[in-house]
């Protein structure tokens, strides 16, 4: 048989991350690719238990769901979201599976094709990768450290009449960066002069190190749910454990239920054995002694690779130590493409994810991101060493 | 703010179906509007002991997982489809959240906007919600007692070219009917001929009455997996519990790797918790014993839906008995508008699906769908009680 395939399959290339992850499989390779939480912390016995819990509650659980997503786990995660600021009713939020499934839920129902999308410089790849399959135009802003550069934000929106601005404001994948206060409110202000919306994706706003605060989502910023120019999503992937598979995103009630329909045609509605087990976690289990925990450990994984990243020193190598979240991002020079670095690192038993794929447009092929969560204190000494050997085995092939 | 949505969200109207479920929700309606498996057959104990074991295999399987699925859930799943004469490898197999997932997957990967699909008359109303969605256009073949017109297939693939042709050839929602082995092997014939990609959905092909073998699929008389015209998918909703939300696609290796990059844009990949506890399941349970007592169950009240029918003798009803699955299909004399009815129907306390939200095209306003597993035996005769009166509330009232 002949297949005559849509033409969108052009946009639905395997990710580069999950290429290298079947790569480096059982290999003795040393990944700093991957964007996994370390399993060491996930709370095993109380997620268990949660599980047991459920299925005390009879044969009713198994049955189908509701697409919105199990009331009561929509209940506890208002309250969970109103700590932070983020005031959203059960009428405001959707479960879905993972964050990720926020972001098509969303493509689907606010772009068409043609539509353009604002995104951050670099930003994450699957996000990139959901908006080409839509067809829409995605156009990256100019950012520093602070995050979006306001002016080139207003200027293209003028330019480009933008739908839609996705960002990821605190501890970005792949950045680690954490946008300041005045880019936050200067986003929202601009957007909401423009009618732009902004698609805020928040999966590790709770990983704060350095024991402050977490920054305000640009969504809280905004104020009441119904009428809100940010559509706000996060997951309990990095804060409990990834197998669950549940996010949620909240916003306008009606950009909600048109999400919800969207869902329903996708799939339903997600695992509801995972969202009861998530509820009964919320009522017993204190999740923010966990996310210190957590908070307190990949501080101390972050400190350790920025550690060994100033000792190799190589030359030319820029980084901004993150305030949270699960990766560093390094600019080499511009000699160096990371593509190519990368071939030898995996001869040498490391891996890191070239930083091409993250960008929208304008590539820097001498990017490249690391991540410390998921590698032990032994194993990241050794990893290092890995890479630079890699290096100088690259330079000299060069030269 | 004000929001501008895609020119999709048209086709996402919440399906009738689910709509009646909210609106009977917590009332004192007997429905047989669902589609809702028996919970009183649930295996819970096993579902239960399964996940403990899951969770005795320590934190690793809170890890995130390959957007395939968990392996040795689909190495268990490809023997078992062995046994239905489906030949799938690991490789031509993809895990889905239910097999609606699959529906929409396949849609993005294969159909463009134009494309036509062909499907029955009448057929599964939340796959024309995806089709819609895609913006194909959708076009019914005429169907009677043994499935598609293969005359009216054939003149509509010459006068449409249809890129693909949807079917529920065993127990179908809504029809409940089960096609002849000569109208399957007619459609694989004439589709493979013309290059149409059959889309073959049986999620209730197991739950066969009667005690007879279940019927060959159409995926099974194509024979091979790789290169076949046929995409297979199904569900463990109606044989284990749809809670876990978990469904299967099986197909040539590259629709199916294609489909896989369509479900990493998605959503990553499904709940891994379900999946590993499917396959100890899979491995610990007698799934063969636990299916023939469901089949017996649901014949019984089959039977005795068949048998109120019969007893109400509604003047120029028409229906077929059916050989499994979980609905009876009424046709009612056309100055029967069954949208009316419901309201009546509702007003007495029963409530059931109006035909009309299943065809694509040509609705016939006279029939309706009528499940069977979710009504125990009293509930049952009171329901076509309150139908009744209802029916001639309704009759008194035009006349």
């Amino acid at each position: 048989m002949e297949y005559r395939f849509s033409d969108t399959i052009e946009s639905f290339k395997s990710s580069a991350v999950r290429e290298i992850l079947k790569l480096t499989q059982g290999k003795s390779i040393i990944s700093l690719a991957g964007g996994l939480p370390n399993e060491q912390f996930f709370p095993i016995d109380a997620v268990k238990s949660a599980f047991a819990q459920v299925f005390d509650q009879g044969k009713g659980v198994l049955q189908y769901g509701l697409t919105e997503g199990f009331t009561p786990l929509r209940q506890s995660l208002s309250k969970h979201l109103e700590r932070k600021g983020i005031r959203a009713s059960v009428d405001n939020m959707l479960l879905t599976t993972g964050s990720q499934q926020a972001i098509d839920l969303l493509t689907r129902v606010y772009i068409d094709p043609g539509d353009v999308i604002l995104v951050e410089k670099p930003t994450y790849l699957a996000a990139i990768q959901v908006f080409q399959s839509r067809k829409a135009r995605i156009i990256s802003v100019d950012c520093d450290a602070d995050g979006m550069n306001l002016q080139d934000l207003e200027s293209k929106i003028l330019e480009q009449a933008p739908k839609m601005v996705y960002v990821i404001p605190t501890f970005a994948n792949p950045t680690g960066k954490a946008w300041s206060l005045e880019r936050r409110q200067g986003t929202l202000d601009i957007c909401s002069r423009h009618g732009v919306l902004i698609l805020e994706d928040d999966p590790y706003g709770e990983l704060r190190f350095g024991g402050g605060d977490t920054f305000p989502s640009i969504f809280s910023l905004a104020g009441e749910a119904n009428g809100s120019p940010v559509v706000y999503t996060s997951t309990f992937s990095k804060i409990v454990a990834p197998a669950l598979r549940t996010g949620w995103v909240v916003g306008d009630q009606n950009v909600i239920t048109h999400m919800t329909r969207a869902k329903q045609a996708a799939d339903l509605h997600s695992s509801t054995m995972d969202q009861q087990a998530l509820h009964v976690l919320l009522e017993n289990f204190d999740l923010y002694a966990h996310i210190d925990l957590i908070r307190t450990e990949y501080e101390a994984r972050m400190r350790q690779m920025v550690g060994l990243l100033r000792s190799k020193n190589w030359e030319g190598m820029q980084f901004i130590e993150p305030q949270g979240g699960m990766f560093v991002w390094v600019e080499m020079p511009e000699s160096v493409d990371t593509g190519v670095l990368m071939k030898y690192a995996v001869e040498e038993g490391v891996a890191f994810v070239p930083g091409i794929p993250f960008f929208a447009d304008q590539p820097q092929h001498n990017t490249m991101r690391l991540n410390f969560t998921h590698t032990d204190s032994q194993q990241m000494v050794e990893a290092f060493d890995r890479l630079d050997r890699a290096l100088q085995k690259m330079q000299a092939a060069v030269s």
